[in-house]
């Protein structure tokens, strides 16, 4: 390989298919582009991460790259899209912080690593309880309907629709009974398939799975909710208020990650729309989940109607051979497949930019690492 | 322009010296290298924003990344350095909410834009005084240490090292006579000049000037400052604790800022150090400020002693003038040197990324307009 290097110093010879779970691969098209502009972004002689987030030549990017969003999510004018620098997790904290009023709660399902860390943050800075948890079974499901379970004086119900430790998703939108706000973490699902904002209060996401390199949090959120009074005095680059007044620039925002995100939204229109997308990636998952369920070799843990589309995660039923399956795939060009540490196994994260190909790549050699074990 | 566009459509046919505030210009050997492995980084065949923060190579980059900052700046083993995502204008809430007790008080001086709004956000979440006020002279100069007044139970007091909005600085360290911890925003000269760090119990600063392109935030703070007691639960995100205990990954980091600052802390290294970069700094600056001088259509409102190194404020004596300044230099490939629009005027900022060509191509042009309009 090294001397196969020599030769084309600047490409990898053999195609890498990256199954990171983020931060995750990103369109070929949209790296090349934005290769080629590094240095002289729009004949301006500098780079895009050159100029000041307060040029016309980048507030001309964020207004389309809004509006690009807007169409690409059916977005109404009744919510604001905020740009937040930092990492999703920060939500964690400002949800709570912002819409939580003395005497109130919120209600969150766990189902998973990451609405267990944000029920935790609510609990560690206000009050909330859990609706429903998931992890009796392992997470394997998502708790039926008739399991959950809701308090007085919830301010807003609150989940994760993918979660990416566990490979486990929602399958539709849990509504509450009442005319409760419900609130979103779609870090690892936003633009993989259509959602209807109308049925959200608040929906947000980092860039780091469908987006852009990480640095930047997505937040969609109604108007109305922007009307609940705080609760006491809270950090002022958290609150959501101030971020919409100030178009998203109260601070320096993550120029570079934004920029990407839409050269991203560009590129998802021009492959027809996040509908178009939805097919590509059930087709992408439900490859991979044939080939497990028809082997005997690997196992899926999650229950077929919550597998998640973007994350899929399985085991070998011989757990001694998995180092080695991963450190043959490697060999392979099939990088980043080890499953999170919290579970072990193996995870293929099939995002947005994911190809076929590259699902087809990673079902070919599974048959062939199955059929010599066997 | 266009037609010479047409033939190297990758390179700006004219030199572009870029004097923004921030986000600023990078060396040119830097944002090389970047676009020569963008593509592929480290021969893994796949760019560095698409590789996990818990990669061995990512892993590898950080530690080296941060060995070298420590020796830039001569840091010993007694100081975390967190690499925080999002703006700086965080911290001026972290602060006070990590180290002010019930019954304590922080003292800020305030000598500019945004130490006013670190004392503004120090006193909306806890308690703050002033300890001397430069805006009674329109910050033309730092208040002198006769001026400076501490109050009882005073936690730590804070400073600006230097204003970008008003082109000003601390000439020395401002020392309180008690042994107060003392915390510094060093977010527009950090790396500029050497500054001995065991006089702080924390300094940060963010990216967009001498770092990186933002979206990160370097704090370098204290082991012992960290032993404060916090007073009451705040955002776990903005607990440096657990920042610390995490090795700044207890969120996914800004990937490529952190990549790119790694980038730049070699290039200082290559350069000769901080060091050497102070004595360009200095000869960049002293050159404009001796034109500006020794002109009479140009004006400094800045006392000697505490004139910005990083950002060169002026005003023509003839303010009608200075639209067709700014034209005239952006045609020029001088761009970006439209004053802050609080305080008007000219403002050229001269990173460590601006070579001293730059700042000759700038005087050449002012001695040249001078002229033309006397």
């Amino acid at each position: 390989m090294s001397q196969q290097m020599s030769q084309q110093p600047k490409k990898s010879p053999k195609t890498i298919y990256n199954f990171s779970a983020g931060p995750a691969m990103l369109p070929p098209t949209v790296m090349q582009a934005v290769r080629d502009e590094w240095l002289d972004w729009q004949n301006l002689g500098v780079s895009v991460v050159e100029v000041s987030h307060r040029s016309p030549e980048y507030a001309a990017l964020m207004t389309q790259a809004e509006a690009d969003l807007r169409v690409l999510l059916s977005i109404p004018d009744t919510y604001h899209v905020l740009w937040l620098g930092g990492a999703a997790r920060m939500q964690f904290a400002s949800i709570p912080l912002n819409f939580l009023a003395h005497g109130q709660q919120a209600g969150y399902w766990v189902t998973g690593t990451w609405s267990e860390l944000a029920l935790a943050e609510a609990q560690h800075l206000k009050k909330a309880y859990c609706i429903a948890n998931a992890q009796d079974s392992g997470c394997a499901q998502i708790p039926p309907q008739s399991e959950w379970r809701f308090e007085d004086n919830t301010a807003y119900v609150y989940y994760t629709s993918n979660e990416t430790v566990h490979g486990v998703r929602f399958a539709e939108v849990p509504k509450p009974t009442k005319n409760i706000p419900l609130i979103a973490d779609m870090s690892s699902d936003i633009l993989s398939e259509p959602f209807n904002i109308n049925d959200f209060g608040l929906v947000f996401a980092g860039s780091q799975k469908n987006i852009a390199p990480p640095g930047l949090t997505i937040v969609i959120v109604h108007q109305d909710l922007l009307n609940t009074a705080l609760d006491g005095p809270i950090p002022t680059m958290l609150d959501y208020r101030i971020q919409a007044a100030h178009q998203s620039l109260y601070a320096t925002p993550p120029t570079f990650s934004c920029y990407m995100a839409a050269k991203m939204f560009s590129w998802i229109k021009a492959e027809g729309g996040v509908g178009v997308l939805q097919q590509r990636n059930h087709a992408k998952a439900q490859c991979l989940y044939d080939l497990i369920d028809a082997s005997s070799l690997y196992h899926c843990p999650v229950e077929k109607p919550y597998r998640s589309w973007m994350n899929v995660r399985f085991n070998l039923r011989k757990p001694e051979l998995e180092p080695l399956f991963l450190e043959q795939a490697a060999r392979a060009g099939l990088r980043a497949l080890k499953g999170h540490k919290q579970v072990g196994g193996v995870r293929a994260s099939l995002y947005n930019a994911m190809p076929m190909e590259g699902v087809e790549a990673l079902t070919n050699f599974m048959c062939d690492f199955a059929r010599l074990q066997s």
